[in-house]
């Protein structure tokens, strides 16, 4: 069945609900449904509604609620934090793919060595939405926007923070926990000394994916797949 | 140092080299680099030479070689064989994480619901061999041109195949062997029946990722990084 996402939506069974400009002509003009088809929306947010088409307007397309479903949300979390790197595109697939394995949360970290000082999130954020339609999922991934690195420690402490420096390394599988406990991915030039410091004093572990040198992106995609066949 | 990639290259200590056309050009008029500057090459075959700039030439820069280390590849290896995409973007990105990863051998398969009968390897090539030196690796992955299915199976028998249809699947953590033990992936649309079939006659077991639906190159490098944690 066709699947939308829509954050706002919260109706009952019964009830109409008239689509968003946008998703209204994806569904009439590009898709050509028609009324009486059924459709599905999902919140992002763990409903899951049925809908049937009643009025196939291209920009406000109505539809009555033939069943809703609510599944709550696991506390076991994947919770990355990544510096953005030069390319959005290179985010953008990394959002894409997290997104399609069941990523939680995705924080910016702006850092020492970071590449940009600012992020968009709207082209990310439409990239998360296509991947959660496309994979099925109910919940989608929080997006946060861009902050410090020490603003996001204090805000989030104890951790994991990969590193490709000296120090008391471990592997991610052996210390990952499945609640609050968010990765830390540097940028292409690493962590600064007093960043990793920082960290550490504020109860994070360092951790490494090995002697080989991965992108950034790759890094943050390699952390949440391992951290996805962990939880 | 500066990493750079030939296949061909097979020297000893105190010989000279003459690099190719296109990496002379790439050291002396991109990096600039001069007479007396060392630089590194990689046969992508398990043999990592130092050598000594002797002459800058754009079109064939010369070195001498002073140092010479070849380690011998694991049998432990990463074999998947994927139906290509339509967009080859999207296997260039798999080639390019996997290559950062750690893949042994990439095979293309062409299968019923295959979206290519084509498949030119030169752009999944450069981008493999960019992974290579970037993520600094001794060892390149083999890639393999596109055949049929079937003949993929015949001349592979036994290993493992992703479906999303019904049958008795298992977790690739479960069954995966470090050797000899090829992951297929499938095309959109999936593998056919009489594909599964003929693969399980052939001593394959089936595989899942999960419930929710992967990309055909999601699902390929969440293979890969499985077995990766797994040799």
């Amino acid at each position: 069945m066709q699947r939308f996402f829509d954050s706002n939506i919260n109706v009952n069974i019964d009830e109409s609900y008239v689509m968003s400009e946008e998703e209204s002509k994806h569904t009439v003009r590009v898709l050509r449904m028609q009324e009486g088809d059924t459709i599905e929306i999902i919140d992002g947010k763990g409903t899951c509604y049925t809908a049937t088409i009643t009025e196939a307007h291209p920009k406000h397309c109505t539809v009555v609620i033939t069943e809703k479903n609510t599944e709550i949300r696991s506390d076991h979390s994947i919770h990355i934090a990544v510096s953005p790197t030069k390319q959005l595109e290179r985010m953008e697939w990394f959002i894409e793919k997290a997104t399609e394995i069941g990523i939680t949360r995705v924080s910016f970290i702006h850092c020492k060595n970071s590449e940009r000082d600012r992020l968009k999130l709207d082209r990310l954020e439409r990239k998360l939405i296509s991947a959660v339609k496309q994979s099925k999922r109910i919940f989608a991934p929080v997006l946060d926007e861009m902050i410090g690195f020490k603003e996001f420690i204090l805000k989030h402490p104890n951790g994991l923070i990969a590193y490709c420096g000296t120090g008391d390394k471990k592997d991610l599988a052996t210390i990952f926990q499945p609640t609050n406990c968010p990765i830390l991915i540097g940028p292409e030039g690493d962590f600064s000394e007093d960043e990793v410091n920082f960290a550490l004093k504020n109860g994070y572990q360092l951790i490494t994916f090995g002697e080989n040198r991965l992108r950034t992106e790759t890094a943050a995609l390699y952390a949440c797949m391992q951290a996805k066949l962990l939880i």
